[in-house]
């Protein structure tokens, strides 16, 4: 099982969680490429942290938008979406061949993995980056939803992640932000639900039903109070489960 | 002779020359990289335009200032501005890759270009960033500034340029901007200093003395009004006189 | 009458459009505050212009994005957009000051435009910040529109636009842009449909109908080729037609 | 006796200091105007809790580098820095006007801040914005500086501020920073060192030599870690030696 976190969201001499410490935790680093998050000397630092420890570096492409963190779902054109992920892929390769690694995969950030989960034009913008970039790069996101079939469509190898510390409804879409049982809390029962995902490929649903949540990856918060001890629990209980971890890139 | 030209130095829905005119009589393209001009699209256009015409692809890098457009000298960090340089040189590559070319040169913009002739650790970290990312990457520069000096030490292709309109001063420096004689703005003796620098490598100064100008590539500018007309006279001056126009890279 | 137009929506190096020469024509003009066009300087030189000429100062209030000109619907949150509306609201404030003048209404930019004819919580965001800045300033909009209904509940002024050179459908909406009809591009055509709307206010729908078109300012488009000569004709036009040209504010 | 610090230079989702636990500590808040940092929505709440307390707001005017945060030196034209300045000043009006106050001073940031204490362009600009917009507005920074000069010629209030954890040199210059002396680390001697500043305005230099520091507002630092409760320490401290603390505006 492969544990992904976005890394490398501060900008300038602001913070927003903690890269080393994070680092030492997860397979995954989903490195944000400057347009929501990240500057030029972050994204070097978490790449050459990632390269030392056998981390594997995913480009975490966003929306133009410093002011909005990339959260905020933006009307790109087609043409100008697939220009702006073709950019953030290139920059992010230049730091990671510094260290003798490469991109492995692309995720995207925030409003932009929303929006490409539904919307063809931005989910086809997004493929369209990625084919003519790299047409053996992996796509990370949800089983399910408009990119990842629009990336199988192209060739393109998908790779599932789920989340240990959001609800399911039992269609196995998230219980949307802002409604009960939404978000998990509970470290335990957030370490627990990782095991079960990783171990059965299965997650217990809102209503309590039991679904199937086929995940190569899940993806952690690194940017919430306590993000570090948390994941430090998950990573624990995952391997006193004997489940290994390892990128899946 | 190599013919350079500033292009790309559009952003978003504001335009700055004319890119396709002068793609038809350069022979290489300096393409802005989006921190003082240029955008993701504006970056892929002038790439498929310069490949489809053989013309060379050069990083032009600037500072990050949209603002200012990259022509205030701003007192960079080493590590800051070496980072940026790598971003925007991979930001580049990824579009020059689209089209089955790649970054062939690099060229530092504006005040970026003015610092690095002086300026010890920004001309480091120019030289830094282009080591790193392509140890065989020509630098663009003026012969004889701290950028060339650091660039021929660490071990990269130097390549001069000469300016056809500007003055020079017998030193071989060219005479400051408001300065009398800074501008030559007849485009017949443009053209005509043009073909003295292409055939003797001499440039008469601004005292009259013939001086040695020893360059690779002239540079035309290309964001005045008249400057594709300036420039198909120089273009077409230089191939009157036998002189073969051709990438230096 | 009163002619608005758009106008200071340059940035840093890159114009569009002719200010200078529209503000000898418009009797209002709509000024960009920075956030999707526009700079402090040119901020200053377009109120200081207009204050000379007795040309109406607006706020062009529009989105964070330089990159799209504020052309790309983007989800604000209502705080953030009152908020940014406030900011902008503010800095043309001290500009107006400069020259002895005030903002004397306030109109939103493209896709702030045409959010806020539909979107409620928008169009109260932008109502918000108006109402707590001046309760006096009018808002310059389409009649009928969410934006127009919020600010008349607020007790603001509504100043309703019509487009002279735009099509309408018969219910008065404008035909949506890349439909046939949109677009009237004969300049005598506009300058027709212009004196109709002054004199008569009404207006001929793409289906032939006449209809209704209360307006009390009409809005001429500045950044495209021809615009400076358009506008003069539909300038002389209506005043050859009787009609007085003057601020609504 | 005033206490002022930087307050309000967070960006959009990232934070940077404690706004709420210094302004319950200090009388004056220099709030960042978007520029270096500090977003609209920041501006607002940080002005809204200032007025509640009756904390005096100033204008914290910065370059236009958030990538930065306004820390580079930037070789700004001289119209163009005024018309920034304005601008900021404008911006910050409107939302203090939200909360029935004012701006109540102007004090430069960072690398504005010390390139107006040298630089007769930039010290200048800043004047000039000043003057054009509140001929009575107080310019608050280190006496003998051009601003200072500049400021008083225009016939603008100064307002001298010393700083309790820097070290000076015997000529009233601060220690350079990355010398030996210039920052003063131990709580308690910087409490000593206001203590001294506001009861007997004289500083202890690094040579020991006791010279003047005619304060009249004592700056604290609230983006180090710490800096609330050495800010709670230097406050009680005044306190406790019978100092009376309130805005100097």
């Amino acid at each position: 099982m492969d544990l992904n976190a976005d890394l490398g969201e501060g900008f300038g001499i602001w913070r927003l969680g903690d890269d080393e410490a994070l680092l030492d935790l997860v397979t995954s680093a989903n490195v944000a490429c400057g347009f929501h998050g990240g500057d030029p000397s972050t994204m070097r630092r978490v790449c050459e942290g990632a390269a030392r420890r056998g981390v594997a570096v995913g480009a975490q492409v966003g929306y133009r938008d410093l002011a909005g963190f990339g959260r905020r779902h933006i009307a790109y054109d087609f043409a100008e979406l697939r220009d702006e992920v073709t950019y953030q892929l290139g920059a992010l390769s230049a730091f990671c061949q510094l260290f003798n690694t490469r991109v492995r995969y692309l995720k995207p950030h925030g409003a932009l993995y929303h929006a490409a989960a539904t919307d063809e034009s931005q989910a086809a913008a997004v493929v369209a980056a990625v084919t003519s970039h790299d047409p053996e790069l992996p796509v990370l996101c949800m089983p399910g939803t408009t990119l990842a079939q629009l990336a199988v469509g192209a060739g393109l190898p998908v790779v599932a992640e789920a989340f240990a510390d959001r609800g399911y409804l039992p269609n196995g879409v998230l219980v949307p932000r802002g409604t009960p049982g939404a978000l998990i809390t509970d470290p335990d029962e957030v370490a627990t639900r990782a095991v079960r995902i990783a171990t059965e490929r299965t997650v217990v649903a809102v209503d309590g039903t039991v679904i199937p949540c086929p995940a190569d990856s899940i993806c952690v918060h690194g940017d919430t109070p306590g993000a570090v001890s948390a994941t430090e629990l998950v990573r624990a209980t995952l391997i006193d489960a004997g489940v290994p971890l390892a990128p899946f890139a």
